[in-house]
């Protein structure tokens, strides 16, 4: 569906619901792909986006509502009865209806969990259990595993008697009599074996998988450099307990880039790109905007030492927004490289040193030739002493940032926290104190020095 | 394999390759997954690192090299005799030979060209016509095909004959007389059908292509929006010319968010995480330094023009840090949602208009909020009358930063220049010159009808 469909059809939705014309609306999106019948809904008005997803069956609907971002979904589901919930979550694969479940308000949950088949609620229940940021927390309970004793041909039998229930199938998991995971079979290697054929002579050892209590990001990080489809999850004594898919992992990957972009902007709470209500909003940007305000407070009180110089050389006070910005332009390269290394498990603890040498020697040479430059400028102004005064300076200042950018995040992952807030407010402000801190110290030093 | 291991292992090759002992080096690597591979011989110093590669057959030497960063890549590939390469890239999928030959010096490519399989040579030099970051740039031409008038045992027929060739299968793909692409089977469905079925006739129509100069952040938009594992690409007239698969897809969002990052960061050239020339790097971040460089210059400009005030009232330098990193902080914060919001195909021209008037809303609010907390600090110290002068700026700084924040990554969309630059120091330079000017020229004027 290209731009143009999606508008001309939203425009006939928005008439149509107007109209209460639900057979004409069900004749439009018959065929149509749930996601773009997400995204034909997120185009309406509250009113008629409400009255369309109302007209939607249940099985549709729980396609339609796993492909809605949270906030369009919650709006939408926050309307509905709970019986109709009910129905829409039955639908759901259980990584799905979990999701759904824990985001409703607890009441709701449980007139939910009460209402839908036993067998889905059990399920659900179980799926709560984990920590929504771990494998346990992403994987479903839907997958084809068979003993590893028996046949190609029970295999295939398995696929189909689970057809309905597992919508996407790459691979059969084979486990021994207790359940533990000891192989796989691809569907390739499926269709091409002999039906009589014993299902571990024929499976691939080699299986792959994580513990339920894995972080998502490192689950990512499997996925990414093994090139896999899916992948088995086990438990702690490696019985296998349920399955992750790519495409839950290619949501998890947009979610962590998402999540480091904003807090590089000093975004706090993830904000939706949907999210409408301005208080929200505003309260998720205001923690960062805060610390920012207090740190500058403390930067007004460093110049406020140096009142005598600034009063006395006004030329200091015009490249104050100079310092600061090259220290934090510095800073916050130095720090964006070591952030993205660590989050793609590219940079070891072991590396550190090599890390920050590297950092120290790039700053070095940029911060050079920037210093040149300045001295170039500032020099035929206010002479050559005061020029290479200001580059001296501006040395030290890139030096500076570019230090404490590339250190900061190795020392916040000591801690385990995650590195990526060194590139957002908190780096800056701190480069800014100690930027303006060693420019006006360094300056008054050598001038009284000089000038003497 | 965990780190532990990673590290003992590591420790062992560098030994054996010391030794030379290229038995024990075999037998250490032996049935370990090509990715480890290449994480080990990363860990490796360079000369190790070139022994331990030299020693892995081919076959499996083109699968260890698609795994490296294009650093530890080119670094490897470059001392290779052409020979080797070709034995190497012989063994390769279309799309990862591609990628290989485009990166190597022309009189390399060429002999490698010379010496590869005609048939590859042939299917390299094809994909070479592409540009690099389409759908035709990344796509394999390694697929299952079948007329659509075949029979399901045909296909079947078809997956055997290509077993060797085509490593993944997800979905077989069905044509027309002419090529066109018509349907597609999930082996999953290839598996359930009988043998003596015609493919028209269980074959999914509603499929999902994409033409070959889609460009690829688009195409990773269509796999995340349709959960997809593979995809088709055909030509402009529809008829099928090859297939991408997630993995490649996973490395190309990794590889956009990467830049995005940078981006904001200001790093002009994608810097690799493993790049070790400090000049490369050096040179890689220098553009946006300079950038940043010239505009504080302007904004001490700016600050000369208030010389007389910044004189008189001390006070006025010193907020000067506060003024800067708050547009900075706001400015940055609207920019990036509104980046990311483009960049995940989210946000649409034409709510450009709704998108603006949230983020001056919200910069209202905390500007509002910041300038009230400003009153009291100031006001206490130097009076109510320069408090409330300095509330007032803080909110017109802020209000002017977040709505140049929020508006030009939509004007970059416009003239088609990656908003992901507006995050960059570019915006953060010009909202600190219009804010250093906003603010001094406000507190001036007030100030002077004030006292008066």
């Amino acid at each position: 569906m290209d731009k143009q469909d999606i508008a001309n059809i939203t425009e006939d939705l928005e008439y149509l619901a107007a109209e209460k014309n639900s057979g004409l609306i069900l004749n439009i999106l018959v065929g149509t792909h749930p996601a773009d019948i997400a995204m034909l809904v997120r185009g309406l008005s509250e009113e008629s986006a409400r009255y369309v997803f109302s007209r939607i069956d249940a099985d549709m609907a729980s396609d339609v509502l796993v492909e809605f971002d949270d906030v369009t979904r919650d709006r939408l589901v926050s309307e509905l009865r709970h019986e109709r919930l009910s129905e829409i979550v039955d639908e759901m694969d259980s990584d799905d209806a979990t999701d759904l479940v824990s985001d409703l308000p607890e009441e709701v949950a449980e007139k939910v969990l009460e209402s839908i088949d036993t067998e889905d609620s059990k399920e659900v229940k179980e799926l709560l259990q984990h920590e929504e940021d771990t494998a346990g927390g992403i994987m479903a309970l839907e997958f084809v595993s068979v003993s590893e004793n028996s046949s190609v041909d029970h295999a295939i039998r398995e696929i189909r008697s689970k057809a309905d229930e597992v919508e996407e199938v790459y691979n059969v998991y084979a486990v021994d009599n207790e359940g533990h995971l000891v192989g796989f079979l691809p569907l390739k290697k499926l269709i091409l074996a002999k039906s009589r054929q014993k299902v571990n002579n024929v499976m691939v050892t080699d299986v792959i998988s994580v513990q339920t209590d894995v972080d998502q990001e490192e689950v990512a990080n499997i996925f990414r450099r093994y090139n896999l489809v899916s992948l088995p999850v086990v438990d702690d004594v490696g019985k296998l307990v349920g399955r992750i898919t790519v495409d839950d992992i290619v949501d998890v990957m947009e979610e962590e880039a998402s999540e480091d972009i904003q807090k590089m902007a000093g975004i706090a709470d993830e904000e939706e790109i949907r999210e409408t209500s301005v208080v929200k909003i505003s309260i998720g940007r205001l923690p960062w905007l805060l610390v920012g305000f207090v740190g500058q407070l403390v930067a007004a009180f460093v110049l406020g030492l140096f009142e005598v110089s600034l009063k006395e050389i006004i030329a200091l006070t015009l490249f104050i927004p100079l310092m600061m910005a090259m220290g934090g332009n510095a800073g916050i390269q130095a720090a964006t490289i070591v952030v993205r290394g660590i989050a793609l498990g590219e940079l070891s603890p072991g590396e550190t040193a090599a890390r920050l040498s590297r950092e120290v020697k790039v700053s070095l040479f940029n911060g050079s030739l920037c210093a040149v430059l300045l001295f170039g400028v500032a020099g035929m102004i206010y002479g050559p002493t005061f020029g290479s005064v200001l580059g001296l300076s501006m040395v030290a200042v890139v030096l500076n940032a570019s230090f404490f950018g590339a250190c900061i995040p190795f020392v916040l992952r000591r801690f385990k926290i995650d590195p990526a807030i060194a590139t957002g407010p908190l780096i800056t402000t701190f480069n800014d104190i100690v930027g303006l801190s060693i420019y006006l110290g360094l300056v008054t030093l050598m001038l009284r020095f000089m000038l003497k």
